[in-house]
C-alpha cells in the first residue's frame, strides 16, 4: 500500500509528539488496536473442522456486525476461488428479507447471529423469522457480549457462542471474532488478512513510513475540519463499493459528537464514491462545487486485465477506435489518473491517494486498519470520544415505547 | 403525495413571484418541464407489439442514461409483476460486466444503447464489448441526440434509433424516450408514471397544494446553502435505493457550480441514505455531529404488511416479545417516526417529510417531478445554470489525451 498526500501537510511546528503519544496511551485500552496480534486457533479449528456440506455462511447483523466482514467478502469474492457464499441480513425491510430468503437454503446453510449488546431490535427481529422457519440450534452460532441476553439464551439452547472481546465496539470489529468468523468459514485467509493490518500497525508505531503521512494527514484534516466537512473516499473499483459503507459508518459515527471539553456539536460527513461510474453522477459537484470536500483516491494497481474492448471499427464511430484492444481495467486506471489531474489543476481541492497492490487479504486488512488508525487520530485532534454512540439511543428509546404502546393496545 | 416542512419557513417578506416567474420563463426553453404532456403514441406502439420472447431488457448507459429507468424499475419490481426484468451496464468495472453476462441470456434480450453524445467512452466502450458477442442489428435500439455520430452509425446499420427531445440534459431525461423505453418495454405503466409528474406540475404552476412549500423550501436551502451544505434524503424502504443515486446525480450535478454572477464555486452536496440500516451508521453523525445538514424523510405509507415477526417468546430475551406478531413494515414505520421525533427534539436540525401513499408508477413519477422542480428552484436562487455540467470535461479532455498517446505507443 501506497500513499500520496497532494495537499500542503506540512506541520513541521506542531508537536506531533503529544498527538502520537496519546494514540499510544488509548492502544492500552481500546481493544481495536491490538486486533492483529489475537489469537485466532480456536477460530481456525471452527472454521476448518467445519461440516462440508454446508455450502452458505448466513448473517445475521447490522451496522458494525454485518459491514466490515461484508467489506472484506465483496472485495475478495470477484478473484479468489472463497468456498462458501456469504450473505447479510441487515435491514428488516421485506423486500431485503424475501430477496435473501430466495437466495438462501437454509439447510445448507449456517447462520451467525451477530448483536453486540444482544438486544440489537433488527437483528432480533430477524432472527425470530428465521428461527421460525428452521430451529435447529446446531445451525446457529451466535456472537454477542459476554454475558449478555443474548449470550444466556445461545448457552441455554446449547448453540455454539463467541464473545467479542473487550472495548471493540462495533464498527472497530471487523479484525475480531465478528468478521473473522464468517470470513473464515467462507474461506478467507485471516491470517494474512490480519497480517496485513498488522504492517500497518507497525509501520504507524515503530517510526516506519505511515507514521508522518498519517499524521500529517489527520492533522489536515482536523485543523480543517470546519472548512473541509466532507470527506469522499473515491475508489476506482467496484470491489470496494462494501468497503466505502464500512469507512462510511467507521467516519461517522466515530467523529460526529458533541466535542469532549465544548457545548460543539463536530464531526466530518464520509461519502464513498465509486468510480468511473459517479464520475456521471459527482464529479461535477466536486470539480466546481462549494470547496468543502476532501478527496483520497483508492486504485487497485493490478487487476482483471483479461477482459478488454474488441478491436473492431465501426462506421461514424472511428474516433472511438482509440479505445480497441485496452483492457477495462486499464481503461479505469486511466480514468481515474484523468480525473485526479483534472482536480489537481483546480489547485485548491485537498487530494491524496491511496495505492493498493494487489486484490487479496493483506491488501483490505492493510486498508481498514489505516483508516481505523486515521479515524483515531482526527478524533482525538478533534476533541470527541471516538468510540461511543449516545446519539442513537434517543431514537431507540422512542421505538421502545412506541412498541410498548401497541403491545398495549394489543392486549385491551 | 403529502409534504410537511418541520423547519420554519416563512419568507412572507419575500416576493416569490420573481422565482415563479423564472422557473416560468424556463419552461419555455427547458425541455423536462414539458415531458408530461408528451405524445407517447410511438413509444407505446414500439412496446405492444414487440417480440415475446425477448424477456430481457439490457440498458447500456451510465449517469442520467441509466440512473433514472433504474430508480423507477426498483422502485416497482418487488410489488409490480412486470413483464420483462432489466439489467443496466453502467460501468466499464470488469467485475460489473462479468456479473451482468453471467445474468443475462444474450439471445433472449433487446439491448438498448443510451448516449445522449454518442460518444460516452464507458457505454460505447461497453457496447463495442456486446456487439462483438452478437452483432444482429435488430437486437439493438440507440437512443441519442439527432445528428449524433451514434445516430448515424445507428441508421448505417438499419438499427431502430430514438432521439432525446431537444434541451432535455441527461439528468432530466428520465421522463423522456430515455427512460420511458425501456421502462414501457419493461411493464411499466408509463402512461401513470407521467401522470404522477403532472400532478405535481399543475399543483405548482396552477396554484396547488405544493406551490408554496416548494418555494418556500427552495428558499430555505438556498438561504441556508452555506450553512446547511449537505441535504440527506432518508428513504425508508430499500425500493427507495436507486431513486437516492437518482436524487444524488441529478442535485450534486445540477447545483454544484461556479455561479453565474460571481467568481465563487457554490453547491449542496446530497447524500442518500436508506433507512433502518444506515441508523446503525450515519445518524450519529445527524444527531450529534455538525449542524450542516439538512434532512429529508422519505416513508412509503403502506406496503408489504403480510411479512410479520413471529409470535415467538425465546429463553432470557422475553423482552423483545414485544415485537412479536408485528409486521416488518410496521416496524420501519415506527423506527422512522422514532428517529424522526429524536432528530425533531434536538431542535437546530432542518428536517421536513415526504409521504408516499403507495408502491405505483404515480407515486414515482411524483417524486421524480418534484425533486426536479425543486432543484430548479434551488438552482435559480443560488445563481447556477442547473442545466449544463462544464467540470466534467477537464478530465474527458485528459483521457483522450491519454488514450491517444497509447495508441501511439502502440504504433511503435
Amino acid at each position: 500500500m501506497k500513499s500520496k498526500l497532494h495537499f500542503k501537510s506540512d506541520f513541521s511546528t506542531i508537536d506531533k509528539t503529544k498527538l502520537f503519544n496519546a494514540i499510544e496511551k488509548e492502544k492500552e485500552s481500546i481493544g481495536y488496536y491490538n486486533l492483529p496480534e489475537q489469537n485466532i486457533d480456536e477460530i481456525l479449528e471452527y472454521a476448518n473442522n467445519f461440516d462440508e456440506n454446508i455450502d452458505t455462511v448466513v448473517v445475521i447483523g447490522i451496522g458494525g456486525s454485518s459491514l466490515g466482514a461484508k467489506a472484506i467478502y465483496e472485495f475478495l469474492k470477484p478473484s479468489n476461488n472463497l468456498k462458501r457464499k456469504l450473505y447479510f441480513f441487515e435491514s428488516t425491510d421485506p423486500i431485503n428479507i424475501n430477496e435473501l430468503l430466495e437466495k438462501i437454503e437454509i439447510l445448507k446453510s449456517h447462520i451467525f447471529v451477530i448483536s453486540k449488546s444482544g438486544t440489537t431490535v433488527e437483528t432480533m427481529a430477524v432472527f425470530k423469522y428465521l428461527y421460525s422457519l428452521d430451529s435447529t440450534n446446531s445451525r446457529y452460532t451466535f456472537i454477542t457480549d459476554s454475558g449478555s441476553k443474548l449470550d444466556k439464551f445461545a448457552n441455554k439452547i446449547g448453540s455454539k457462542v463467541f464473545n467479542l472481546p473487550k472495548n471493540v465496539g462495533g464498527r472497530f470489529s471487523v479484525l475480531s471474532v465478528v468478521g473473522l468468523l464468517p470470513l473464515a468459514l467462507g474461506g478467507v485467509d485471516i491470517k494474512a488478512l490480519l497480517d496485513g493490518a498488522l504492517k500497518i500497525k507497525e509501520s504507524f508505531f515503530n517510526d516506519g513510513y505511515l507514521k508522518e503521512s498519517l499524521l500529517n494527514k489527520a492533522l489536515f484534516y482536523a485543523k480543517y475540519h470546519t472548512t473541509y466537512n466532507i470527506n469522499c473516499l473515491f475508489a476506482y473499483s467496484q470491489t470496494l463499493k462494501y468497503f466505502a459503507e464500512w469507512y462510511v459508518q467507521l467516519w461517522g459515527e466515530s467523529l460526529g459528537k458533541k466535542q469532549r471539553h465544548s457545548a460543539f456539536n463536530v464531526g466530518v460527513t464520509p461519502i464513498g464514491l465509486i468510480g468511473p461510474k459517479d464520475q456521471h453522477s459527482f464529479l461535477q459537484l466536486i470539480m466546481e462545487g462549494t470547496r468543502d470536500k476532501s478527496i483520497t483516491f483508492i486504485k487497485i494497481d493490478d487487476f482483471h486485465k483479461s477482459l478488454k474492448i474488441p478491436n473492431i471499427s465501426l462506421p461514424h464511430l472511428e474516433e472511438l477506435d482509440i479505445l480497441n484492444d485496452i483492457s477495462f481495467s486499464d481503461l479505469i486506471s486511466m480514468q481515474s489518473e484523468s480525473v485526479l489531474e483534472a482536480l489537481l489543476n483546480e489547485g485548491d481541492i485537498p487530494i491524496d491517494e491511496i495505492i493498493i497492490d494487489e486484490v487479496n487479504e493483506e491488501s483490505i486488512g492493510e486498508l481498514i486498519y489505516y483508516y481505523e488508525l486515521l479515524t483515531s487520530l482526527v478524533g482525538e485532534l478533534i476533541d470527541v470520544d471516538t468510540y461511543n454512540q449516545p446519539g442513537v439511543e434517543a431514537g431507540k428509546i422512542i421505538l421502545k415505547q412506541k412498541l410498548q404502546e401497541l403491545g398495549f393496545r394489543f392486549q385491551d
